[in-house]
């Protein structure tokens, strides 16, 4: 074998295979157009694997540091763009693997000694995922930091709390966007999670049945920064497991589709609360787009798009577990498949969270050390629209609870005096006290307190309610939480 | 407006806005990276909208000329590879009308008459679907074609029928093969069904609500070649459903589905037949490949991969619906998310069916005019499989049935001979007849011709089954039906 | 074996078996529970086959009377409730054909001489579907009826028309409820497709080779109306097909899915209109519930629900596709678990259409003849709605086109118009006549015809446009498709 | 309001409301028919409720007596199955209210002050979810310690390791059953992170805001135990959001599908292992049925049932991702539409874990102390099968890489051996060593030792490998990792 055998693979796999693949097969079974981008996770483990091989006398040092040699050069020329990427050497590992043997000769050949594509494809996605996760988990950070921003400037501005989409009682906007922070911690757990299930390392496991020569899978795991919590390293305990396990690849995907049902619950909002019958909330033109033929057109085109995303994301979850369904153990061809879906939901994913970040909260404006073009509240809008739907009529009842009615009787007494207020077409408290008492004879004039919309925010001060010392204790509890 | 007003989109979309899109923003909301694969469909599109605003006194003799002239240029331009996509341009649609205003001043300005991009992406969809769908139907007619081949050279080969995966009767392995023939041509039916509801124009809905143009949507119907089977136009009766209609994506991607489902059933009965346990069939080495660390390994791959891809159709029609779900009339921004998952599922279906019916068939030898390299068979493989499970226990059944037993004592009667063949480690035709006639005293030296694969193959001679001479009759029937 | 053998099948299926199955097993694998729903199906079907097995010799008559006596008496046991239904007889077949052993002997034991439960379950839940499928047909004809009632009424009211949820050109709300006319009627053109390829035969297929018996297949479609347009039979032409396709329930379910994505975004409109930030529409209070808390709620629980039970119907089609995915030829066990996806498909199916065809339409009061307590218009809020959004201003730019201008130039114009409106917080049309003028010096006093709502709604009166007159010309067509 | 007053809801909701719903409507939006499994979560969340409204002095001590009278009588009637529910009375929780009403008079009244149906039902799921996560754990033990039971007495079985169903290199048996240890270990893992996000509190969000009496959410928590691993309380911190949140339905649900696939994983090679040609193993025969049809067949019903069960967790997932996509806060009555796939979810992995746990590890007998019935392995069988396929070609590369050849050059070296075996119809074990020398002169006698199945097997020595001494050590930290 010369050290350009595997280049000839177009002709044919080994001495077993009597034709070479057609044009066509290649293209279908090559993963080389989209795995590439591996590449950097694969140049990493490979030099870890070959720097055990060495320290296990399982290979020499001189092959060690052609391989580091090979290796840097390789690297620079992948970062310059001139590495040539070719279909017939398949996938992102065999054509780094032909490349150094091209430049170090036997050393290159020697450095699939004790491993497998099997296991050493599995190590490289893992590790990507894993820095991935790292990338992810800080954008989460950084649009909870936004809605924080923007919350803190909004305590006091009233918003109609709706359920049903029906006004339902007053709320402070502060407290609404501090929901999605809510969501949007619940994620970086998720992630979190998820990055410990990830950081495990597969190589070693070799084709399926774990490998002849006397590897250390634990120093290679150190080496790799693929440890617990105490430092410890973590490897897959189970060789067969190791090369066919694609949980974390699921369970990635379904957390990320989880954050893409929250985003898609904001974009929902923001486009309501932007449609000209609300007019609560305007986002920076560059958000938006106009139309072709409608000249006054501004559309949310970002948060549309976000949550038409969110489908794509949920697609690739659904095919990812499709394809996991049924396989028999070990490694499959199959799985070859995980990668599109994983790598899109990825790049979804971290795009979403950053434009979302920056369209809530703004750009940094160096000049002035502030961000600038975040959402834009209309206040005045907002208060309007919660005087609409006899939102107060809960702080009626529970009036009369304190009263000494039972709630469910306080209940249906209110019932009937909006009734009076929706055929007069007025709120409650524009009902006379008179009118008010025929309902109920304990109703005094402190009820009118009550029936307002910022009475009605302020009485509900108990842990997690919407009252601003409630939202100003959040706020503080978030900023240091994330830090 | 001057001729590359459209070329500076780049700062703002209109006068009404403030501040240009951001890099991120561009990309995040863009779509000429995928959608300019519709550019002839787009062209195409315009030029009948262009002649009928001509004919129509909409616009004049002249500039449809000059549009047709620019539109020609445009058109070897892209297929030249010379033509410039701009990001900020956004679309196939506003790359290609920039351009055609700079080639051709005021006409490539007044193209825009009468419609919006709402119907314009909705039209040129449906147009580049449409002929996707013809492709694809020609290629379910192959792979057809090539599972028929291959079942007229296997009718007498006894393959061991499974249910549950257990030995249940002796079937032709033909007969087999032409369960999938069955399956391909229902896809077929309901890319038919399909294409009848994509082949319908939405232009002239405009932006949503129709147009103040007296325009002839018939005759663009018509010169597209959108006509029922008599030849009449079909045109989108409702501007609102024409630009938010999105059905046929989801309709043609569930198509796939179901289609990929089959190929799914079809690639693990390869996968099966061709471990070593089995051994049923080879494929050709260029449908397989190797291992790098196991050298004697030829591995299944396009099965597999194929397998595998189901998940990735799957995926996208579930994308799709989650996309579609609960938005608003009419169109939203949401929509451009429609076209990465049917391009795809498109390009996955294509490749899977065009792969299957060489591999199952062979590729055409032009110097003999034969099909050569598709599947071999070892129908003595399949034959001694077929002798293990007991499988013509049912034979026995219907045999003591014919001697006057009703069926359910029949069947009681039968299962204690196969235990008891079962303690003696033979088949049933191999017990001594003495030894039958304990469980039956009607049983006589004829049940050897029943107890025999052949005798049972032979046997099950009713329309559908696997007899030879049904074999048969449904390939001729398949030859007709096929052209 | 005696008439109650396969009541003892709780002891162990045959001789073959050794021990009998635990309660937990039998409650895992027993389908009686669900599948006894076909009940009506299954009888039809069993008497469809003896009579065939009577006219073709294979029994005798004197069994097919028993046979039909037996069932005649089954029938009446179900219809009143006192047929006894035993987990141990696993589903509806075996509890059908052990009963009638039961009450007529050995004809009872006969009838499954040339079938199995294979080919027996698949005709049984075609049949079942088929009929489903003609009353989801009636019921899809009722919505649109409901909806093209409330259509005629509501011609010349006037709807802001949204894309991306902005203003965007006013349309007739009748033009608007016609949209989800045109997707209901591609619902029910769906479901006419599958159900051709659903009423088709696979009784005779036997276990999935076919059977020794001389059977008419064609004799039994025939008489179960599995026919096509000319009245021939229609026959599962591959007994291994037969057996195994669940093409129809996948097929169906996604045509359902569809149906439910259009009732979710008829939902979402109905639960924005209802908001009291609209105000264009109410829905009868028993289509609504309250709060258990807040006593001025009126919650919009259908549309919600129906949104929500999309996901329901979403969730069996993906369930669906993932059971078939790489399932071997032929029947498998796992298919057992495609009833439960699918009934609960057709029942959320039917409920939905049903309830929406009242809250739409009205219930029918018997006194008067009239439907009463459909969906209530605000003609006064949408209008109002109308006039916010600048949803003239594309019909400023066609005035301008139709003065020379190239559509593109005059897009521009009416963009910088749009601006000095907002600036002046006023409309288009409240500009006086010389500012319209800065814009375009051609501006003449006909301008402000174009620019009110009701002369941009006239103005579009092309096929498929909003123009009250093209409005009524759909109404007609449907009326007359609708009979 | 009399003390039956919620019972007359039949008529109308409050007096806000002008008619009552109609039958169709109450059928389409009760949920008692189902949620009424959450019975004793709701008494278990109002008792804990109650307790603090008396401690806060919100109710006096009477009224807590009286309701924890009535709530002690209602779970004795529900109990019992004396307990009347009614469909007028919508869910679980507005019947318990109701009754307890009846029951105890006007402390039923008090029971909802300061919450709402929206936080109760929050809290409901949660509590009940959170128990049922904890018999899920118990099930997945007794699973792996069943798969650890059965791998035990296999460590030296060899069983022919697949990699794409093609022979790979031999395993030890128990090596494969650990690796579905390992699988079910981190659905474990998955399953205490989703306990510990759904064992939060939402009660005391009232409807969507918070509420204006003085609860003490932390103490409820408390006596819910909903509590970290400190102890301390842990409540939803946003009444918005906790009202809103179905995260840990999805979540759970995302691991119950993981589970499933592994379960269809397992259930896939049962089926292939106890297929003809394989007759690797047995399951007993209450785990099976046989045919209608066919006399001779034992069909692995369970797993074929388990692996179509898959499909059904998957459209759960799905159903509930798509529910949620898209709602705007807080509330909304889609959300109901969460409980039936998390109950059959639930429902569903339980059965299966538990009857997959006894089919393979088998039954305890209690006279006897020791557990019979599980998997039977037919190690002859296998042992032959990992004959089949070149298993050991690696360790004949292997081989010669210890002799110095760089390993792609002994790949291709053995590539040839291989093929000359194959020509020869013979193992690489059976090539004389003469002819083996001419694939490489420095292959020696001692190359039989390496090519001998169990000399591979034992080779495969490092950390996650397969050879005994590893099984064994795996072995050993199962057992002291489950107890």
């Amino acid at each position: 074998m010369t050290s350009n055998q595997l280049d000839k693979k177009a002709e044919a796999w080994s001495a077993l295979f009597s034709e070479p693949m057609s044009e066509l097969v290649k293209r279908y079974t090559a993963s080389v157009f989209f795995d590439k981008r591996l590449w950097l996770a694969d140049i990493t483990g490979s030099l870890a694997h070959a720097e055990m091989l060495a320290a296990q006398g399982i290979i020499g040092a001189g092959d060690l540091a052609d391989i580091q040699r090979g290796m840097a050069q390789i690297r620079s020329e992948i970062e310059a763009g001139s590495f040539e990427w070719k279909l017939d050497l398949e996938d992102v590992h065999l054509n780094i693997e032909a490349r150094l043997t091209q430049l170090v000769g036997d050393a290159g050949k020697r450095l699939h000694t004790g491993r497998s594509r099997n296991d050493q494809v599995a190590t490289d996605v893992r590790l990507w995922l894993r820095d991935e996760i790292d990338l992810i988990s800080d954008l989460l950070k950084e649009l909870q930091i936004a809605l924080v921003d923007v919350a803190e400037q909004n305590v006091e501005v009233i918003l109609p709390g709706f359920t049903h989409l029906q006004v339902a009682q007053p709320v402070s906007f502060a407290h609404h966007l501090l929901a999605y922070v809510e969501m949007f911690a619940r994620d970086a757990e998720r992630m979190a999670d998820v990055r410990r299930r990830t950081n495990r390392l597969p190589l070693g496991s070799a084709a399926l049945a774990g490998t002849t020569y006397p590897l250390d899978r634990e120093r290679v795991a150190k080496t790799l920064g693929m440890v617990d919590e105490n430092g410890s390293p973590v490897v897959c305990q189970n060789s067969l497991d190791g090369v066919s396990d694609r949980d974390f690849a699921i369970e990635f995907t379904a957390a990320a589709s989880l954050c893409m049902v929250h985003v898609s619950r904001f974009s929902e909002e923001l486009i309501l609360w932007m449609s000209q019958n609300f007019g609560f909330v305007k986002i920076a033109d560059r958000f938006t787009t106009g139309s072709s033929i409608m000249p006054q057109k501004k559309n949310p085109d970002v948060p549309e798009l976000a949550r038409g995303k969110t489908g794509r994301v949920v697609g690739h979850l659904m095919g990812l577990i499709t394809l996991m369904k049924g396989q028999p153990l070990a490694y499959n061809k199959d799985n070859q498949e995980d990668k599109e879906p994983l790598f899109d939901t990825v790049d979804t994913l971290k795009d979403t969270l950053r434009i979302f970040a920056e369209m809530v909260g703004g750009q940094l404006n160096p000049a002035t050390g502030a961000k600038e073009g975040g959402i834009t509240v209309n206040a005045a809008a907002m208060e309007a629209a919660a005087n609409k739907g006899y939102a107060t009529a809960t702080d009626l009842a529970d009036y009369l609870v304190k009263k000494g009615l039972p709630f469910r009787d306080a209940h249906e007494t209110v019932a009937h005096a909006v009734k009076a207020a929706t055929s007069h077409n007025c709120d409650l408290s524009e009902l006379p006290l008179t009118v008010l008492q025929g309902f109920h004879p304990d109703i005094g004039k402190d009820v009118f307190d009550v029936l307002s919309l910022r009475g009605s925010l302020n009485a509900r001060n108990t842990l997690g309610g919407t009252a601003p010392a409630q939202v100003t204790a959040q706020i503080v509890r978030h900023r240091t939480r994330l830090g």
